[in-house]
């Protein structure tokens, strides 16, 4: 039984391992021609650049939230210490967040010339190098969440003493302040890759009337830089959240069925449950190459072949985690974990559904541009509204189908009985677990897109050969459902956890209340500080939204008056006598993007915490913890399909445009619809307004969400009224 | 005291004494010249064959779902005599609302050509007999409402003898039919509007290149027909429900307070407001000739000075009436009323400054169509998103505040005190209840549009005078910022009933399992069915605003492929030496529209009653009406939002274009952009993204709201597992 202990930090030091030897393979490879490596270079410093102008900038930031959170923690628990370790949680949480995105980008932005390279030379070899380079990000991040916790709660309870039931409840500021990095991360990220995006190809293709990735566009590197900040490092820092905050909420809700068997297990077990998805995702990785069979092959055949192979496996290792450590009732959970792994794989499936090209949705949307840009707005606009059927029913059956399972179980210890809601919510923390078993491969697959994007770029700017260009634009392609697959894959994962996240919340009343967490306690929706709640909970969603949005039109504005101006004063540019200053642009878009980020991410961290005390301030008694459980429960579930809604109506416009491309439509009279045509400049326009929605608000939205379950766990004593 | 009780019947009476003779009034004006009348004619039989028709289907719904409605609930409900006595309140509801919207629509047809003819003679005349016209629709609407509701408790307490307690709960059958038609109304009605002024301009403006109106376009008349059947007949189903439904849902929350107090006052408190509301109304409107100036008036001032006149009248006979009746501490509920009055006044202004040229939001979508559609789109997303905030903000102040307000009260009797709680919801009730009292006034200004945009077309198509037109024009735009306002209206006040009808439902619930009125009952969030119901209702938003939108492009496809099949089989329709036929692009719209409402018309019907058998079934016990509890609780929220959403951004859409239309924005070297310029189009494919958004799926949200609640209070029997 002790050997099942030692899974932990085993999986975590090999996930460590591995990830380096990944980096290392990767960056022992070719790095292509001169050019490629002038090119790689420019990019790797305008990324690198950029984040570290950024993290500092969340590191000033996370500081004084720290102090913030620690001092209002110490006086409304009424304990210093409490306080303390809160604070020294979210920083460890902050700072390891930190570290995963650095790293990943590190070798992300190292791993794009490489695929270029390795593009001249097979398709086979260029899937090898994308693959890894994005795998280094995926087990960092899974490591770095899986020794962050574990690491965090062995100080806590071993060495200063805590008891084993307390130190969950400790070390949820590390959840907080991982969520409080994903939030800047995600929003700094996707603001700056779409305003670069939006603003280079304004100035570009609208303007100036060059080519897209054009040398002579001084935002050209700027826009390959986006590329990596928003989707790796912001993505990265998203699931990364996701992991420690899910994790610690699930080793909560253990603690109440731990109070009555005594067993360590129910509360070690997401620790032990991610252990075995590490080693499944490994191999799931390393068989990747084995699917790849020749240069005819669509790409994205090895990629699923691989993510099949994860599944299986983890199926398996979590059918010996429970019956390992869940007792003679065991088989109950292993079906929760099965239901949370099938929604994964589910979500999956309605995503492609959603925003390919060879389905319905966006082949409606292509020939809705027939009439003109607003018929093509009006029907992505209503196809993102339905895909949320799809989200929300798939969140709801599995939600239902692992609490009624994990409530099947019985625990009868001394006469006394687990109860079933108890039993109930932890089924949904293990369903939860199974979906993120997956998570190191699926964030290896998102992280493909931008390398396989910039290497597409490298090798356009380079004037690299035809058929190294062939081989990226196929990447590329692929690259783009990757992406979008991982964001249906956080979105349904935030919905099941959700659950559990909101559980842990009231657990955390209760024992602030000095109530057994056994007994039931209720957020009424009948009352009228929990609707109000909710309502502003909703109105957060939409407001966010709202800015996140606006923030990239701003930003986009001072790219483009600074390619402009370089238009303006280095006439010899579009002659290509002279060279644009990259740095410049680069540089001003991260200064506009981070400017940016502030007033939501502000927002986001300020209004459950102004909602609570206001109400707790006028209404008194029970008003100040419900009305912010009302925020977070309905600002969650509008907040989910919001993003949906974000996600997919801006994935199936950037289809629809490519649908058309692809030579896949055909006018009245028979003839295929070509680029620069009226009905593709529709099209176009679908793309561009999708972008903002897919790439900056839809994303924040998901890392939003899961701030507000961390924020209200940790600020949970300045709303609750002690006795 | 015995005094107070005739005011029902006799303002009642008095208001449709007052609208008939508004409409003798209005009938006995000069019609025009002979081209003027056949034009008005034309609209005249359009509008009243769609309505004929439409209510056909309707009445056939309404007849089959009152008998499975009746079934359902004798079985549920174990009572043949509950079943009889709903299945027939359903029908006089569905009745009352039917009839209060064909007359009102009757006189609305015949004012249009009036109005015309008065805008040859002066703008004074113009503004009265529209107003007049309109307010026809909003006495009647008004008065079916009082009398219906009061009719038909007077027959079922005092003739069949139900007691006074019992009763409330036996007319809500009243409230689902009002819904039902309304819900059926304005969908069609949206539909109908729409996709003949999209089909409209898509075939004529674009392909054809005539102007708007321009009698040589077959769908002309079907879009003038559009406007009537649209704004005027579906918004006035919608309040005419909203008054219904939450009269008898205030009813329902006075019976607790009645059980302990024994005064009948607490019970019939929403009729007699009413009454007094009337009666404030009728001065309102009678008083804007004396506000009406000369023809260099804004002709929004004389309108804004009668509603103003009618709030302080509104405001007088709270004092009156809570004075009267609602004993010593009448004055708490006094100033609930005020806080409903007031916000009924913020959500004018609200709107004004969302959707209004003068203002920051408007003018941004404006100068964001420069680089454009997308960034037209974009912009007017993220303006439409933020208006949310207002409206939350403004319902939740509201709903605590009247809340707070009403448990102040301190009713003891016997002994025996009312609970704070139910005080409390009695004052949010009291201020929807002052809110509604200006109801009929919002109306009748709604209606104004409807009749001035008809006049305008009738004016441009008979070839009369320059100045005629501009008359109509100035008319035109004010009407488009009276229908914003009645849209903002009735958002906020369906979020105020919201709170009472959930308490409505909360109450019928406990009626079914016999407890206490006074007892509370949580509907938790934190249980997973209700958590999975709420994540539901939002998606019913999404996926039903989705079918709306949708809806309208493909009824716009059958238009457009009329005038097509017209302008190609009569080549002299072009050359204005043959004339179109009307009538029968009148009749396909009128097919499409209705064929196109039934879908999202069963999907809002359905899911509530799927959902909540599907929990009774599945998990049993409590799950089935808490499921629907969470389903229409959380699915309010974000309708209410969804809606402020799609009705703010089409507004600001609208005047973003009539804003650079009227010559208010100059580009990079001062010259004032013009009509038909890049930048002036990209303004164009905002305003018709939007145009579904505000007149078809936005108002059917808030009727869709509020079908929720009275078909769960209604339907209740059939998700409580009795004990």
């Amino acid at each position: 039984m002790a050997l099942v202990w030692l899974t932990v930090p085993t999986s975590g030091a090999l996930a460590v391992a591995f990830a380096l030897w990944l980096a290392r393979d990767v960056l022992r490879r070719d790095v292509g021609t001169p050019e490629m490596q002038r090119i790689g270079g420019m990019i790797f410093e305008g990324a690198m650049a950029f984040l570290q102008r950024q993290y500092r900038t969340i590191a000033i930031f996370a500081i004084v939230t720290s102090v913030v959170v620690g001092v209002l923690v110490g006086i409304f628990d009424e304990s210093a210490e409490h306080g303390i370790l809160t604070a020294v949680a979210f920083l460890v949480g902050a700072l390891a967040s930190g570290v995963a995105g650095y790293i990943g980008m590190y070798i992300s932005v190292r791993s794009n010339v490489r695929t270029a390279s390795a593009a001249t030379r097979s398709l086979r070899e260029a899937i090898t190098v994308a693959l890894r380079g994005g795998a280094v990000s995926g087990f960092l991040v899974v490591a770095m969440s899986l020794l962050g916790v574990s690491g965090i709660f062995a100080v806590y309870a071993g060495i200063l003493g805590n008891s084993i039931t307390e130190t969950p409840f400790l070390i949820v500021g590390f959840g907080f302040g991982a969520s409080f990095v994903a939030l800047f991360a995600q929003l700094g990220g996707g603001i700056y890759t779409k305003a670069a995006d939006v603003g280079a190809d304004l100035v570009g293709k609208v303007e100036a009337g060059i080519p897209e990735d054009d040398p002579r566009n001084a935002a050209v590197v700027a826009d390959l830089v986006g590329d990596n900040v928003g989707d790796c490092a912001g993505r990265g820092a998203d699931l990364f959240e996701s992991m420690s905050a899910e994790s610690i909420g699930a080793m909560i809700l253990g603690i109440s069925i731990f109070n009555i068997t005594g067993d360590k297990e129910w509360i070690f077990f997401p620790l032990v449950l991610r252990s075995f998805g590490i080693v499944a995702t490994i191999v799931g990785i390393l068989s990747v190459p084995f699917f790849t069979k020749g240069d005819d092959q669509d790409p994205m055949q090895p990629l699923n072949m691989g993510y099949y192979t994860n599944v299986v496996l983890s199926i398996a290792g979590l059918f010996l985690t429970t019956i390992l450590m869940l007792g003679d009732n065991w088989y109950w959970f292993f079906f929760c974990g099965v239901v949370g792994i099938v929604t994964g794989l589910a979500f999956v499936f309605i995503t492609q559904y959603y925003t390919a090209g060879a389905w319905r949705p966006v082949q409606d949307i292509a020939r809705a541009s027939r009439t003109g840009p607003a018929t093509n707005i009006i029907m992505g606009t209503a196809v993102g509204f339905e895909t949320t059927a799809a989200t929300a029913v798939s969140i709801g059956v599995a939600l239902v189908a692992s609490y009624m399972l994990g409530s099947q179980a019985e625990i009868i210890v001394n006469g006394q009985e687990v109860n079933e809601v108890a039993l109930g919510i932890f089924g949904t923390a293990v369903g939860t677990m199974g979906m993120l078993m997956s998570a190191a491969y699926i964030l290896a697959m998102d992280t493909f897109g931008p390398i396989t994007d910039n290497a597409g770029g490298v090798v356009e700017m380079s004037g690299s050969p035809e058929g190294a260009r062939h081989i990226t634009d196929r990447l590329d392609t692929v690259g783009n459902t990757t992406k979008a697959l991982t964001k249906g894959y956080a979105v349904g994962s935030a919905g099941l956890a959700a659950f559990l996240l909101f559980s842990a919340f009231l657990d955390k009343v209760k024992e602030l209340k000095g109530i057994d967490l056994a007994q039931p306690i209720a957020v009424d929706l009948a009352k009228v500080e929990v609707f109000v709640g909710g309502l502003l909970g909703v109105m957060l969603v939409f407001v966010f939204s709202a800015m996140a949005i606006k923030a990239v039109g701003r930003a986009a504005g001072s790219i483009i008056e600074e390619v402009r101006r370089q238009f303006r004063e280095k006439p010899g540019i579009m002659q290509g006598t002279e060279e644009p200053d990259y740095a410049r642009a680069v540089d001003i878009t991260a200064r506009a993007a981070l400017r940016e980020m502030v007033l939501p991410g502000v927002l986001a961290v300020g209004l459950p915490v102004v909602v609570g005390l206001a109400f707790r301030w006028i209404r008194g008694g029970e008003a100040g913890w419900e009305s912010v459980a009302g925020l977070l429960m309905v600002g969650t579930i509008g907040g989910l399909l919001m993003a949906t809604y974000l996600n997919n109506a801006g994935g199936a416009w950037d289809n629809g445009k490519k649908f058309i491309e692809s030579g896949n439509v055909t006018d009245e009279t028979g003839a295929v619809v070509k680029k620069a045509t009226p009905w593709h400049a529709a099209a176009v326009v679908g793309d561009t307004v999708g972008d903002p929605f897919k790439d900056t608000a839809g994303p924040s939205l998901h890392v939003l969400i899961k701030l507000l379950s961390t924020i209200t766990l940790v600020l949970a004593p300045l709303f609750v009224e002690k006795v």
